[in-house]
C-alpha cells in the first residue's frame, strides 16, 4: 500500500480497515507500549494495529479490536517507535577495529586511509553497508543517515535489509574513491540523484566531509543542488579542536560562523559533532534552525572532546543521536550510545540530573526524526505515521524488577534485548532473527574482504580466516 | 574433586588425567583462545581440557588429546578467562532503576533508604543477590566481590547460582539492617564468619562502608578481625568531593592519608573508587601494595568525577575493574564496563592511547583476580589453576569482521554474546541459558517484591506486575 496514494486521513480509517486483506495486516497484542518519546508515558496496551506500511491504530483496548491478520505476541516485551541512528558510515563495518587506541593521525594515515584507497570500491561499500544495517536492524534502529563513497550501493544494501536510510554522497576537495579528479564530485552528484533508485524506504542526500575539506564553493555548490533537489546536505562540524583552529586560521572565524557567513545554516542543513562550539556558534544554530547529531562514544574513543548537549538543548536546538561508523566506536548500537551520552553529560557537568532518560530517547528517536525532516512520518507511533516499529524483550535478568521502563531502555536495556523489528510495515527482524537477508553469507564474505585486507596492512594472524576454516572442522 | 587435596602438581598431570572418568572431564574443542590477558597474544585453539575444578590442559594440539568426556565445541568462539567484577551489591537489583537522574542525596534519602530500612531483610538479600549473579553468570562474570548485609544470604545464592563470590559482611557506624545498635557490627561481623558455609566457591570477607560511616576504631577494629580470619577488608575511598573534604574536616587528612594513618592500607586492604586522590595519596596506595577497583559508570551516573586510572597503572598500582551495585549503574555488564572505562578515560586525558583494550581486559581479569588475592588460583588459563573459563560467541554481525579479538572484546562486544560459562569446571551456562537455577522463578519473586515496594514508595504503575500478568494472558 503507497502510502501517498492513500485516499484518505485518520478520521474514515475504521471503515478503510474492514475492507482490507488480512494480508495486508499486522497486529501487535499485549505487553507494554511508549508510543510517544516526547511525552514519557508508558501504558498497558491493548492493540496496536498495522496496515500495509502504515500504522491505523495505536493501543486500542484489547477487545476492540478483532484479532484477524498476523498476529505478533507481544507479552513481556515493550512496543515502541523504532531507533533513529542519525548519522554513520555503515560501509566501514568492514574496517571494525582494524587499529584502535591511536593517535587520529596515525589512526588514518597509517590504516584507514590506504585501506579506503585500495578497497572503497562499489562492492566494498554494498557489502559493507549490508553487514552494518543488519547489525543496525537486530538492535532496533530502523532509520540510519549513511554518509560515504559509492552511495547507490549503500541505497541498495538497505532496501535488501529493508531498513529506512538517508542515504548522503559523499563530497570533499581532494581525491575520493568514486570521484578522482578534485572538483568532479558535482558531476558524481548529479548522477548519484539521477540513478536513485525508486523506492519509499531511502531517501538521497549530500555530505560535504568537513569545512577543512570542502572549500565556501563547494560547501555552497552542495547547498544550492541540495536545496534545489528537495535534499538534506550534511557536513561535519567542529570535531576537533584542531578543526576549529584551522577553519580560524583559513578564515579568520570558528567553523560555525564560517558556515553562517556561507549561508549554509538552516533548516536543511545537518551539523555532525558539534563538539567545540562557542557560545556565539550554539546562538547561531538555534537561530536558524540546525539540527545537530551527538556522536558521544566516537567523541570519546578518538578524544575529540564531550559536545556541550545539555546547552544546544536548553536554546532549543534540535539534537540527535548517532553512532558514527563502525570504525570508529566500534559498534553500531544506539542503546549503548544513549547511555553513554547520559554517563558523559552527567560526568563532564558534574550534574547527575543533566540529561536524563527521557531527553536521551527522545535523541534517538523523534528528536533524530526531526533532525532529518522526518518528524511527521516516523519517530512516535501515531496512526498515520509510517509503521516503524520495535519489541523489545523486558523478561529478562538485568531489566528485572522494573519501576520505570523508560530508566531500562536507557540505562540497562542492550540492543541484543530488541525481539521484532518492523519497518515500513513489514518485519524484518523476528525473534531475534533477520528474515531479510541471508547474514551467514554476508558474514562470511565480511571475512573473506579482511583476509585480503590483512595481507594488504601487513596484518599478520587472519583471525576472521581461522574462525570461517573452523567452521568446516568438526569437532 | 577438591582442589587442595590433589595430589600432583603440574608434572604429572597426563597420568593423572588417564585415571580419571569421563564424568569428571570437560573438553573444550575449536575456536580461538585468549589464554593470558596479560599477553594479549591470542592464537587458533587446539583442545582444553578441564579436569574436576582445575584446568589440566591448555589449547594443547587438536590431535594430542582424545575427545573423551563431555566435548564443548567452541567454534566460531574465543574462549577466555572469565570476567572478575571486584565490586558491586548483588541485593540491590531489586532497587534497579526505582529512581534515577537524581541529586545523590536525593537518591539516597528519599527512595534507598527507606527501601532499605524496610526491605533489606535476608529475603531481600538471598533474592537480590541471586538475580544478581543469574545477570553476571549470563554475562560471562564468574566472581565477584559482593558488599551487603545479611551476607550469609549473599554465600547462599552465590552457591546457587555456581559463581565464585568474595562475601563481603557490610560495617556501619550507624545502624545497618542486619546490626540495629551502633557497636553491634562487631559481633554481627563474628556472627557472619562463624556461620559461613563451606564451600569453595565463598570466601567471607569485610566492607567498611566508609571513612565517614565508619570512625578510625571501627576501621582498626575491622582491620584486626580481617587479619587475624585471613580475610580482605574492603571500603569506598575517595568517591566523592563531599567525601575528601568531609575527611579533611574531621581528621585534618585527606581520605587516603588518614587510612594510611590508621594502618589500614596494605596487601588486605581494597580500596573501591578511588575517584579523587592527590598524587601523595597515590603514592601512599602504590607503596603499600593497595589495590584500587574502578567503577566508571557509577561515577560517571552520579556525577561523581574520573579517577585516574592511568595514573594509577603508571604507578603499578593494582586497578581492577568493578560495576558498582545495580542501582546505581543500572546493569552488571562488565564488557560495557571495559568499554566505559577506555572512553572515559581517553575523554578526560584527550589522548586516545590511554587505556589500551589490553589494559581494560587485564582490569577485568587477572588485575581484579590480583585485587582479591586470587590471582594464583583465578584471572588466566592455565594448567594448575581453577576452571572459570567464559566462551564467547564471535559469529555476530558486530563482532565481523574481527582483525583483533582483543578489540572486539573490549570496544565491540555485548555481555549478550557470551555463550558458555563454566565456574569451577561445572558449566553454569549453557547455550545463554542459566543450569543451575529456576531464573523465571526467581524473576517473578523479583516482580512480586517491586510490586508491594511501589505501594511504600507511592509509585503509582506497577509495570512489573503488568507483565507478570500479561502472562498469563492468551493473545
Amino acid at each position: 500500500m503507497d502510502r501517498k496514494a492513500h485516499p484518505c486521513g485518520d478520521g474514515t480509517w475504521n471503515s478503510i480497515m474492514a475492507t482490507l486483506s488480512d494480508a495486508d495486516r499486522l497486529v501487535l497484542a499485549n505487553g507494554l507500549i511508549l508510543a510517544d518519546p516526547a511525552r514519557p508515558v508508558t501504558v498497558p496496551h491493548g492493540r496496536t494495529v498495522i496496515s500495509g506500511d502504515m500504522l491505523a491504530q495505536v493501543n486500542v483496548p484489547r477487545d476492540d479490536e478483532a484479532l484477524h491478520g498476523k498476529i505478533l505476541d507481544c507479552s513481556g516485551c515493550l512496543i515502541m517507535p523504532g531507533l533513529v541512528n542519525a548519522h554513520t558510515h555503515g560501509a566501514m563495518s568492514l574496517l571494525r577495529g582494524v587499529a584502535d587506541d591511536l593517535p587520529l593521525d596515525t589512526w588514518l594515515n597509517k590504516y584507514i586511509f590506504p585501506a579506503e584507497a585500495k578497497h572503497a570500491g562499489p562492492d566494498f561499500v554494498h557489502l559493507g553497508t549490508a553487514l552494518s544495517a543488519v547489525e543496525m536492524a537486530l538492535g532496533g534502529i530502523t532509520t540510519f543517515a549513511d554518509g560515504y563513497f559509492h552511495m547507490e550501493m549503500s541505497a541498495r544494501a538497505a532496501v535488501e535489509v529493508g531498513l529506512r536510510g538517508v542515504i548522503a554522497q559523499g563530497i570533499l576537495d581532494v581525491p575520493a574513491p568514486d570521484a578522482a579528479t578534485p572538483g568532479s564530485w558535482l558531476d558524481r552528484a548529479r548522477a548519484f540523484f539521477d540513478g536513485f533508485p525508486h523506492d519509499p524506504l531511502v531517501h538521497p542526500a549530500l555530505f560535504c566531509h568537513s569545512p577543512y575539506l570542502c572549500g565556501p564553493e563547494t560547501l555552497q555548490r552542495a547547498r544550492d543542488l541540495a536545496r534545489r533537489l528537495d535534499a538534506l546536505l550534511f557536513s561535519h562540524v567542529s570535531e576537533t579542536r584542531w578543526e576549529t583552529d584551522e577553519i580560524k586560521r583559513r578564515y579568520g572565524s570558528r567553523p560555525v560562523e564560517h558556515l553562517n557567513n556561507l549561508g549554509i545554516l538552516g533548516k536543511g542543513f545537518v551539523a555532525v559533532h558539534g563538539v567545540h562550539l562557542a557560545d556565539k556558534e550554539m546562538e547561531l544554530l538555534a537561530e536558524s534552525g540546525t539540527a545537530v547529531v551527538h556522536c558521544p562514544e566516537s567523541n570519546m574513543k578518538l578524544a575529540s572532546g564531550a559536545a556541550p548537549v545539555q546547552k544546544l538543548l536548553d536554546r532549543g536546538i534540535t539534537v540527535a543521536l548517532g553512532t558514527d561508523g563502525p570504525a570508529s566506536n566500534n559498534n553500531l548500537d544506539l542503546f549503548e550510545e544513549m547511555r553513554s551520552a547520559s554517563l558523559m553529560a552527567k560526568l563532564i557537568s558534574s550534574d547527575p540530573e543533566a540529561l536524563s532518560a527521557g531527553a536521551l530517547l527522545r535523541t534517538a528517536t523523534i528528536d533524530a526524526a526531526r533532525a532529518l525532516g522526518m518528524d511527521d512520518r516516523i519517530g512516535s507511533l501515531a496512526p498515520g505515521k509510517l509503521a516503524d516499529v520495535i519489541v523489545v524483550d523486558l523478561d529478562r535478568p538485568h531489566l528485572t524488577p522494573m519501576y520505570d521502563p523508560l530508566s531500562h531502555i536507557v540505562y540497562a536495556a542492550r540492543a541484543s534485548d530488541v525481539k521484532h523489528v518492523i519497518v515500513n510495515g513489514r518485519i524484518i527482524v523476528e525473534n531475534h532473527r533477520i528474515k531479510t537477508v541471508d547474514d551467514r553469507d554476508i558474514k562470511q564474505r565480511a571475512r573473506a574482504f579482511a583476509s585480503a585486507l590483512c595481507k594488504d596492512l601487513g596484518i599478520e594472524t587472519d583471525f576472521g580466516a581461522l574462525l570461517n576454516h573452523d567452521r568446516q572442522d568438526y569437532v
